[in-house]
């Protein structure tokens, strides 16, 4: 049965193939009340976007694919503010041209969702890979620019995530500041240059390359989460790993911390002067017992390489009767080398989807 | 809001705090007619609980708590078969008597979910740990005994997890002959015997160990998961992640995907002389794009070290007027220096539920 | 899929069979903090359980089969208030003896879901009506109690529902002080003696009676009810319904609005001499476009006679192989005659897990 | 919390307001491989609107506003059949000009839902009604059209809505082909002509009526509703009730059954010659235990009479401190005067939508 919701009190309902007519979504369960810019969501938009320019930079890790995505909000903000109604979102495709899809109709592209989707469906959209798209992504942004505004008008809540390795470079800094002004959105652009310099190297070997984004929240008050099955980690797994070509998630520590001790690894915990708690570090990433404990949000997130390269790979076909037979296949096209820099604010979006959803849940632990 | 339920068609709710008068689960949604074999359902029961023997070795890493942990299934079976009505299960808390509990009903345990549970209701049940206990998993792994037995009535699915890390000493080998042979419920004994003495050394310095539990499912037909936000990947994150002290999860190759090219991490496909197909490589785990592409299944989970240490901790206490003071505790009992064997019939059963509840998803997915 | 859980903040799961060894629920979403005595769980059970005396009066119309419903709470409650966690109750089945079912096992009594569960499960529990029987609503009645408790912490909010009408007979006024003085649950005492001498006259024909209850409830707030789908009106349409023998829901002027006029039916608007909105009729039965409206909330429900009667009926049985033939069937054992009394507390409980769980997700209404 | 989505396999999300940009629908868990013919949506679309002239007769009942609505299909479909993605659709608000609401932004119309959602949100879209406006149901009736095409793809299902009585008229005959022939969607064209001009009346009298809609399914098979909170009769009310102006609704004989005995309201069963099960009477309306018993299902649902009449009315305005005073209203522009023609293709949207995900919802129920 489709999955295409998220959330339970705030829910986001995604819609559209790649090359539909249109793809989209709405946001329920937004409270009335909440200033909403929807410049803001445009904004988001528009950084999600392929073909940017970063800072002035040679973007070389992004694909130069030409999508000119206009949100158009069709409901549920009056005067400024949300209704306490339904947001309903439409992104038109606008370069929506019959093309030729070659063999790609009855060949499964390998580290692709076709054959998986073939499999469960009996049939399958293979214009650009249909519903499996990272096209999707743009509606999982929009949404996630009012989940953030729902979230300011709740605190001063931050949420920044940003490449910390890519092409097997790390960063060796973190200054939020540098983000947007690499290619890579890595907090590092002395990093970013080599991580760049690194993925022109296995573009020109005609292959792909992965990395790890990490994500930070500051301002989270402590009681988040919902025991004990809607924790904050799982919940937040959950909205990370359905993002394509995630393939892992840590919190904290991490798989780190399967090689500490407790006594290295509990974070102990201190009054300050003005009576408020704090901790000595943070190997729990700011969640015990799946609920907020007032430290920062931390995570990482494993992304996989581009599945789409230039060169020759073995694969199989199936023709009309369902019979499956070897094959190779060069894909053609243009693609991204490196996915992180775009997946970056996809990441954001779903963190902000979650906590604004758990931070309404709530509510309702007291009476 | 609580959420204490998981799964949208097979469904389980759990309830009971640790050392409350009882708990239990409702199992909904399994379809009538499976055949439900209830001592199964204790034989889970007794495989999770604490003082085994394990193979008759000396069972260095887990406490002597004595839990007596006594099934009753009070609904939804009839003349061996499920009737298609919820399954209701009860354990009662035999050894459940009033005792002193000191300084903790007022004092947070570094690395516990005490205060977090604190911040979130303002109230607390401090005996155990109440709801965030452990004990609340014998809910989940009766619930899992059904959900296997779900599973096999739908073909030849076989899930297997086992410690392949713990205390820092790896495994060498997979034999799962070997799996219940040792104390760690790893399938190499050598190793285990390994992990056991590091085990032993950091038990004697009061403190504690973390691992990386493995879990491998083999016989899963391709299409399982639900796009976009009920991926497989994305359920299974959310019901590892469910588990306490559980920091990670990573499919496949999964933060090592990070460093790979994508000629290296795609998975060709091949057709067999039966027609049949299959992978040279499982790099993605058995799923791609959320839906199982047939290859067996595999992940990987991060286990913190368990939290009770008996070194003198820095912490904080809350006084009636919700004043916070510094303090140092020092935990008394009996504890689990290493989670990972008792944790490994978790990690099953949380598979079972999540791939039981996805099978009958999947009837849906087409006309 | 089944279907045993209602609510979506505040969530009850109910499991059991007639004769099986035992039912309950688990109520979830209790917020923390609010003052639960457990002895009104057992009195709102007594007040349900067949064979009371009501008031010194012969309580003609209610079965004499000994129901010994002592509920356990295994959870959720601690030093007297809810814990934010699931509260797990049980009633365990003490008179539950294999007996001899005769011809009910293979024949399907009119009326009764018989035929209908054998043709949704392939398979049925024929003891007692299994998942079907009215047993069931204990576990409503022992949630509705918690509900109602939740309510009470929330305001002064009151709930009565009663006999309106049965086997004929309607009341000439509503005096709610002789609701519980008779054997009908009826608030008028002389009417209530009409409707015993008439259900006396029913039951020596071997046949049964329906009727209507009426519900009224006073000191709800304006605003309860969430457009468009989980109206106040819509969620109280399902819960009432879900209950066993009811046919029919109307608000306010209900079925008998559609004869009136606008002018007459809208329910005009005054200020009183505080400032605060009064309604000078109550046509709508407080909801209007599903959301309270401040007024009292007001509606009625048809309740069907008995199915189980004494006289001879034809009816269906079928064969090991699947095959019907036509039969008579006499019923036998002891069965209510008119189901009035003992749903009145049903529908109370369930109004109350309603109005509990949407005033819970009122407070997501405005940020 | 919001709650727009309808459905648990089968789901619909709604949005738009009556003066937004636009409305619309996701249409979820629609199966891949059904055959959707999208012209069929935007038929049901044009036959919801307003303005239509009914069979070259008067239209007298149904208001002049001109609403072109026309339906954007903008994913979900593929080479004419669902894609096993979410369809998602939209309405453009074309004649969307600002214009002068007059005293309508502080003033709550009487019978309208201005005063509850002022009381949930602290604010209101005043424009037409916003949210509460049935401009809304456009969206279901889209839904509505797609369900249909997926109850067909199952079986021989038929769904026809009626309008049974209006203005206190009711139909001698139920012919359903002449449903369409007149203004009233009365299957009896002349009593529909008596009920036309008893409406032409009440509008003479700047007044307004209301009415019984019934709706009769053919083709369903037994098995369909999930015990006990999913039953057939409840997720119908709950559908029914969640459509403004419903005030009621009675399954089969309804509020009639509560005056008959047990031995007349029972539907004996009797096997016919080809060994297939049938029913002497359909009292229960093809519902037993919540279950469809394969006989016909058949409800009524009471229809309210339109809240805006053209007479003075007297109700409450609120000023900017949010002080409430008395005051006269007359309401200005064009309205229905009766809604029961314009309810009935809704009834039949909400009633298929219903179905279509009980019948996926049943597939669960056996192994």
């Amino acid at each position: 049965m489709a999955q295409n919701t998220i959330g339970t009190i705030f829910k986001v309902t995604t819609f559209g193939e790649s090359h539909g007519a249109g793809l989209g979504c709405i946001v329920d369960g937004v409270p009335a009340g909440v200033k909403i810019d929807e410049a803001r969501i445009q904004a988001a938009l528009d950084r999600r976007k392929p073909g940017q320019s970063f800072g002035g930079k040679n973007n070389a890790s992004v694909t130069a694919r030409k999508e000119d995505d206009k949100a158009q909000i069709l409901s549920g903000i009056f005067e400024g503010k949300s209704e306490g109604t339904p947001i309903g979102i439409v992104i038109q495709n606008t370069s929506q041209h019959s093309k030729d899809y070659g063999n790609l109709a009855t060949t499964f592209r390998p580290g692709h969702a076709d054959f998986s989707f073939y499999s469960k469906y009996g049939f399958r959209d293979y214009r650009g890979g249909g519903r499996s798209s990272g096209r999707e992504t743009a509606a999982r942004v929009a949404a996630g620019a009012i989940a953030l505004q729902v979230l300011e008008s709740l605190g001063d809540i931050k949420i920044t995530a940003y490449t910390e390795r890519a092409a097997g470079v790390s960063i060796n800094k973190v200054d939020f500041s540098e983000i947007e002004q690499n290619a890579l959105r890595a907090p590092d652009n002395e990093a970013a240059a080599k991580m760049n310099e690194k993925i022109e190297e296995i573009r020109s070997n005609k292959d792909s390359a992965g990395g790890i984004i990490a994500c930070r929240v500051s301002g989270l008050p402590a009681g988040l989460g919902e025991p004990v099955f809607g924790k904050l980690d799982a919940e937040l797994a959950k909205a990370i790993l359905s993002v394509g070509a995630v393939k892992g998630i840590e919190f904290g520590a991490g798989f780190g911390a399967a090689d500490l001790t407790g006594s290295v690894n509990n974070d102990n915990m201190r009054v300050d002067s003005d009576g408020k708690v704090g901790f000595e570090s943070n190997n729990a990433g700011g969640i015990i017992g799946g609920i907020s404990n007032g430290n920062d949000l931390f995570f990482r997130v494993a992304v996989k390489p581009v599945p789409s390269i230039f060169q020759s790979q073995k694969t199989i076909s199936v023709d009309e009767a369902g019979i499956y037979s070897d094959c190779d296949l060069v894909i053609e096209g243009r693609h991204d080398v490196c996915l992180c820099p775009r997946i970056v604010p996809v990441i954001e979006a779903m963190t902000a989807i979650v906590l604004a959803d758990l931070m309404l849940q709530n509510r309702a632990s007291r009476i």
